[in-house]
């Protein structure tokens, strides 16, 4: 059986290290669709290095690697083209700087029974070197599409419903056609993203943006007309990836806030179809 | 006097090492416009790692640093937001590898009194790791306003004129709003071509793309339209900066083939201004 729980739960996973500077920072701000129009003062302070700051959801990069230890864990064996991501759960323990030195460890913290898929929860911790607590802390959901049936439990449910009402606000966000290709250099190279050939295999009719980059513009969207722009007021960022974007489609992102918490959903805007549900920002305060 | 050629001219320029990878040669392919659409195997050519190919004009970057030496030359003293990039002849002497390591030296090999301006030739040669033939050497004109009226020489004549026949081709390059704040990351942090309030400065109304990045753009056009996306055709390009483009706007390039040589011209298709004359790109064959 290619999931075994007995053996891949708990299972330690080594990060590794990761060292960032202003250049990275912006090459992921660009990659998530900072820097229009490039006049505009909120976009120059993702995407130029005077007074720059950092997107929260930047905490999910130098925990990336980590994801290419999963393939190795006894007892979790998959075809990685089949491999989806489903959901992210980032908390941010203290402000992230504009260069830094990681280290970042793991575990396999979940594995759940979908029925068609199997639902692995990598967690892992990532600290700035000489420091004891973590900067942030990331837990990776991965869907496995074709390994369910092992007979587990099916796991929590989701969570952060959107609320039944006009959201408080919508913002677009346009991604660019080469956007998938722009975001890889920040990391995550899975062909799936590049690769029309790749992309078939894995059952789409071309390649796809990574749910990560989704995710990234999201984040931007309820920081900079919810927040105020302030990248600061981020103390956790939950989301479900509920349907692929297509490279040049627009995302609309909607949200509520409820007190300390704003519930966030997200569709494309060309085919009306999901991209982020059940996701919320906690407000830092 | 801020310019006095006795004391610059054939002045060396220690211009240091560059390594590179594929991702190197992605950013910077991005950064001149390729990878739309991202479905297109002749843009996936340039920002994919499987069977990259390497625009010529990439051979600009990694003799790039030698310029940051030019204002440490004794009888070069000039104001850098009054600097603006006049010509660029780069000779390809060699295929260009998707990853390297690689040495270059440079010279201050003429200086030219414009009257208004001064214009100085930087001339480099940038040699593989270990090899003794250079792989490109890059002639850098910088055109330096208010520096003019030492009493030089005016300087040869640009060449390349296009000539009075209707074009063999056109190809129309839409930048991005964002495009200058990516070509950066390829190494030209003059914050000319971020920063609205130094741009102000130099006297543009906000920050406009580099010359380099126009540079880039064309050669992408001319190789993909006249030379079937064969880089390895290219052995010398030249051309003259003879106008800005603001990020967002659409780069026209005009060819001509006139037997080894295919002269090149280009202007913006929004305002109708000259952005690069004087521009031939010898075949190699």
């Amino acid at each position: 059986m290619p999931i075994d729980p007995s053996k891949a739960l708990g299972a330690p996973i080594q990060g590794g290290s990761f060292r960032w500077d202003r250049d990275r920072v912006i090459l992921y701000h660009l990659g998530i669709g900072a820097g229009d129009p490039p006049t505009d003062p909120n976009e120059l302070a993702y995407t130029y290095e005077r007074n720059l700051k950092v997107l929260p959801s930047f905490g999910v990069i130098p925990a990336f690697g980590s994801l290419g230890g999963v393939g190795q864990v006894p007892g979790l064996q998959f075809n990685p083209a089949l491999l989806l991501h489903g959901e992210q759960d980032l908390e941010i323990r203290k402000p992230i700087p504009v260069e830094g030195e990681v280290e970042t460890r793991g575990k396999v913290a979940g594995i759940y029974d979908k029925g068609k898929a199997a639902l692995v929860v990598l967690e892992t911790e990532t600290t700035l070197k000489g420091e004891a607590e973590p900067l942030f802390v990331n837990r990776f959901s991965l869907f496995l599409r074709g390994e369910g049936g092992f007979g587990g439990e099916s796991g929590p449910p989701a969570g952060n419903e959107a609320p039944n009402r006009a959201p408080d606000g919508t913002v677009e966000s346009k991604t660019l056609p080469q956007q998938a290709l722009l975001y890889r250099l920040s990391g995550d190279k899975n062909p799936l993203h590049a690769d029309p050939e790749f992309a078939k295999m894995g059952g789409f009719d071309r390649p796809i943006l990574h749910g990560l980059c989704s995710f990234g513009v999201v984040c931007k969207a309820v920081v900079d007309h919810a927040l105020g722009g302030d990248t600061g007021k981020v103390a956790r960022y939950q989301a479900r990836f509920a349907g692929v974007v297509f490279p040049g489609e627009t995302i609309v992102t909607s949200f509520w806030r409820e007190g300390n918490t704003i519930l966030v959903a997200a569709q494309t805007k060309e085919r009306g179809t999901p991209v982020i549900t059940n996701a919320a920002i906690t407000v830092r305060g």
